[in-house]
Parts: C-alpha cells; sequence; structure tokens
C-alpha cells in the first residue's frame, strides 16, 4: 500500500507543483488503484510514474474546485483509449456527475467500460472484506469532503513450520485450513486455524481530506489513524487568512494530527508562494508540534507500513 | 508573429507530445496572443514558455474532441488567478458555450475578466484593422473547423531620408503624414505619403486547420498562403484508415499543400505510434511531395516572416 503524490501544489499549477491528485496503489493488497482528486494534468504526471491507469478501481474527489477535477474527463478517456475495460466509480460532491457527463458527451467521448458516478453524503461510502470507506464532511465554503480508509483486520500467515510438525505437508489443504476456523483432517484430527497462524495483520487506517479549514473537531474520528493527509495552504502565523479562504495553516494541521494520536502526517496543498527555504521553514513549524511530519512534493512515494 | 507548438500529439499525451495546442503570438503587431485549440495540460506546457496567459485575446476551438478542449477551463480559470483582466472570446463548434458554462458554474469559478463565447458558423468571423479571420468546415466526424487568418497589407514604414530632405524634421509632424494620403505644410506645401514611405508590408496569410479528413477542395481557398498547419495523423500508406477515422495522411496534407502553393506546410496531431525514425520518415514522404515541411514537436516555435 503506497501513496503517490502526483499534484501537491495549491489552486494553480506552477513548474514545482501541479495541481491536486494522490494515488493510493495497493497491488499486493486489492490489484487496484485508487484516486484521490484529479486536477488539470493528472494524466501527464501519471506518463512518469508506474502507474497503470488501467488498474483504476475508484476516484473519489473531495470538492469540485478546478484544480480537483479539471483532469478528471482526460484521465477517464484516455484510460478508455489505452484499452481499460474494467469498471470504475467516481466518487464526490453534488454536480460531479453533471461535470463528468457534460464532459463526455459534448466531446463525443465513449468509454469502453462500466463508469459509475456516485455522489456521496456524510457515512458510509462502502464496505467490502477488504475495506470500509467512509466520508467526512468538511469546511470549504462548497462542499468537500475528506475520505477515510479503514483497511480491516486481516489473517495472520499460515505458519508452515507449525503444520508440517502436525505432519502436513504442503498442498491445497492449506488453502482450506486458512479459509475456516477449524477443519477436519481424513485421521479425524481437527486442526484449528488459530494454531497454526501468526497473529493477524492489524488493517491499517488512512484519511485523507480535501481543502478545508482545519477541524480539530475531528480529533476523535481520526483517533489512531495511521496516516492522515490534510492541506496546508498556509504557514502558521496566517490563520485569519486560511479562516477566511477556508483553508488551514500547518500549525493547524499539526495539532489536530498530535491531538488525534495518527501515527504520520502528510502535508499537500502547498501554495507556491512557499519554495526552497521557505517551504523548510513550513516543515519545521509542523515537527515542532508534530514530529512525525512530511510535506509532500510531486512525485513523493510513501509506503504505508502497519502498525505492530 | 510566431507559432508555438504546445501540443502536438494525437488523442491522448504521450511522453514525447501532449495533447493539441498552438499559440500564435503577436507581440509586435498586435500585443496580444491567440490560442488554438486547448488540450489537457495546455496551462503546464505554457509555464515552460514565455507566453504570457494574460496577453491572449482570442482562443479559437477547432472541434470538442477532449484532446482539444479539455485544458480550456483550467487555462481561463488560471489566467483570472493570475490577475488577466483584458476580455477573451473563446470560439469554436456548437457546444462549446455550453462545457464552458458548466466546467466553471461547477467548480465555482468566477472569471474576473469578461469571457465572450462564439459559437461558429463557417465564414466571416471577424475583421478588424489588422485581420480577417474566417472559419471553413472540415471533415472530422464532428463539427470539426479550420481558421483563416488574413493579415491586412500594410502601410510601409516612413523614410526618414525622404522626408529630411524635404526639410521636415522629426517630429509629431511625421505621424501625421503617416496618417493620411495627403498633408497640407504650414508652408503650404502638399506632401503625399507615398512620396515619403517605403513598398507596403504584404499581409500575410495563415492557416490553421483542425483534425480533418484530407480536402484537396480546398486548394482554392488556400491559395498563396503563407503557413498551412495540418495534422497528419497517419503515414503516407494508412489512406483507408485516415479516412475510417477522419484523419489526414502525411501525404494527402502534402498535396494539398502543393497543390495550393503554400508558402510552408507545418503537420502537427501526430500519432505517438511513430517514434524517432519513423517521424523522419514521415518527413521524407512529405517532402518528397511539398519540399518546404516541417513536422512539429511540443516548444517548436516558428517564426512566420513575410513573403516580399
Ligand atoms: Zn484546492
Ligand atoms: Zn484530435
Amino acid at each position: 500500500m503506497e501513496l503517490f503524490f502526483l499534484g501537491t501544489g495549491s489552486g494553480v499549477p506552477s513548474k514545482e507543483r501541479n495541481v491536486s491528485s494522490l494515488v493510493l496503489r495497493m497491488l499486493e493488497e486489492r490489484g487496484t488503484t485508487w484516486v484521490f482528486d484529479c486536477g488539470e494534468g493528472t494524466q501527464q504526471q501519471i506518463l512518469n510514474t508506474t502507474i497503470r491507469p488501467r488498474r483504476i478501481e475508484a476516484i473519489f474527489i473531495t470538492h469540485l474546485h478546478g484544480d480537483h477535477i479539471y483532469g478528471l474527463p482526460g484521465l477517464l478517456s484516455s484510460r478508455s483509449f489505452q484499452g481499460g475495460e474494467s469498471p470504475v466509480t467516481v466518487y464526490g460532491p453534488r454536480g460531479l456527475k453533471e461535470y463528468i457527463d457534460i464532459s463526455l458527451r459534448l466531446s463525443g467521448t465513449h468509454l469502453r467500460y462500466p463508469l459509475y458516478v456516485e455522489e456521496v453524503e456524510e457515512g458510509l461510502l462502502f464496505e467490502d472484506k477488504q475495506f470500509i470507506v467512509e466520508a467526512v464532511r468538511l469546511e470549504h465554503g462548497l462542499e468537500s469532503f475528506g475520505y477515510l480508509l479503514k483497511e480491516k483486520d486481516q489473517l495472520g500467515e499460515l505458519l508452515p513450520s507449525k503444520l508440517q510438525e502436525l505432519g502436513i505437508q504442503p498442498g491445497p489443504l492449506y488453502q482450506q485450513i486458512k479459509s475456516r476456523p477449524e477443519t477436519e483432517l481424513e485421521d479425524g484430527r481437527i486442526i484449528r486455524r488459530s494454531d497454526v497462524t501468526g497473529p493477524p495483520k492489524k488493517g491499517r487506517k488512512v484519511a485523507i481530506l480535501g481543502d478545508t479549514r482545519c477541524l480539530p473537531e475531528l480529533a476523535g474520528t481520526l483517533k489512531d489513524f495511521d496516516v492522515l493527509v490534510h492541506e496546508a495552504t498556509f504557514a502558521g502565523d496566517q490563520e485569519e487568512m486560511a479562516f477566511n479562504y477556508f483553508h488551514s495553516t500547518v500549525k493547524q494541521a499539526a495539532s489536530l494530527a498530535k491531538e488525534a494520536g495518527v501515527r504520520e502526517l502528510i502535508l499537500n496543498h502547498i501554495s507556491s508562494r512557499y519554495q526552497g527555504k521557505a517551504v523548510q521553514q513550513l516543515l519545521d513549524e509542523a515537527r515542532e508540534i508534530f514530529p512525525n511530519t512530511t510535506i509532500s512534493k510531486d512525485f513523493y512515494q510513501h509506503y504505508i507500513s502497519r502498525n505492530h
């Protein structure tokens, strides 16, 4: 499970930072990729990575500002052109469906894969055997959401040494034993799965928020998350500006991370007014409050480890 | 008057070629810039040039395929964000207004400059003291236009040596003499402008066509144009493919240039299936028919000289 930061800028593209997009690649876990926001040029950024558009399973849009959606019609079209066949679901605020429908229709684009658009409300988006995904409402002038990804705990690995102690040789039986709490062998013995597997793998929790005034009241919701991706459009001393423009300061984001007790904080949506040393200064400000902070840049890749 | 090729690819962006866009910069002539097509990533390409979005006066869209329009909402928005204040007119096929209106409205974008969208028909688009611009209908499955720019002939330069021979010293009088066919001096002498100016400067004619099956019947319309920008999506032997997909081959484009007797042919909309040597081969094919051919690439800059 890795995060690829494709666009970490704010509002308009600059030479250093493209507009917003972020990819969560889960090749091992799920064989697919989820995209979060899709500013203009996202498909061009992808060309410089190992991400494959045909692997995209879902796209989550935090809000409809242009720097978060203008790359969507192009990415959807190119995925079709490149032979993507599996369905894609796009989640996002009200109006998203009209935007996608009209962009594709007027440009004469016919996708060769099923596309579903789901306009979201706060709460559960979906649950399957691996993940629970929820949306949480933010504060950005227009409708904006954060997405909370909760990976379910998974069975520990089968321990071949234990199985061989019990005289069970590698083969299809291993998979059977893993798939049920108890398995009866031909000789009548009952094998309990918990006796022959390692400790369960704890699911990871990742929060990816859209543009927002910082909301300290989210600390409870974000309790013990592994990774929090939060915007940081302004330096610590710009609280009033941040409030007026419905954005957050680095210090506010760091305080939320601290209050929630997350493991890691990654900041994005960095204004182009901060360059070089000024970015280091933002980082210093954040780390004073929450040491495990990273400021992302375009093409920054972040492996999400399990918390043991 | 220079052409900047910003995106010279076909259909989807590749690492080598972005999707379609082309800029005509007329700093000396007009102080402004015209944009032709605006595929996704056009504003990012512009960041790597000396083009200033606030100078944009008009945007001409040849057709509504995504690779020609998905960069439009972003370019319009960023121009506003960057302080562009002068009006912009966007010309293009029916549906363009709906596309722009909905993209801007749903993304909550309020431009700080006046934006006019004119859906075009074949024929005269506008005429002012410098230019006549016309649209010509092409054949691309959906409505597609070529744009014909006809610069008007301009007065020759005042010749200071002639004026001084007549005893007229530099000053505001020079401008007066240039602005009228005849000027009466205080001493009663009549100065004829044609006696004190060099030869008139011949206006240039530039045709920028959209995606199209090659239309030999345009040879008359394009007679003696200085520059023809024509798509070349397929190699010379792919006529059937070109026909089926509503595109042109390099040979067809070169034949049209030859038949019309244009001065220069520039090919764009090059498929990513042609790389390296294969592009050279396309060029050779074209030059066999029309020697003064160039195949554009991204960031290719072409100065349009006057034909004396
Ligand atoms: Zn934003
Ligand atoms: Zn095209």
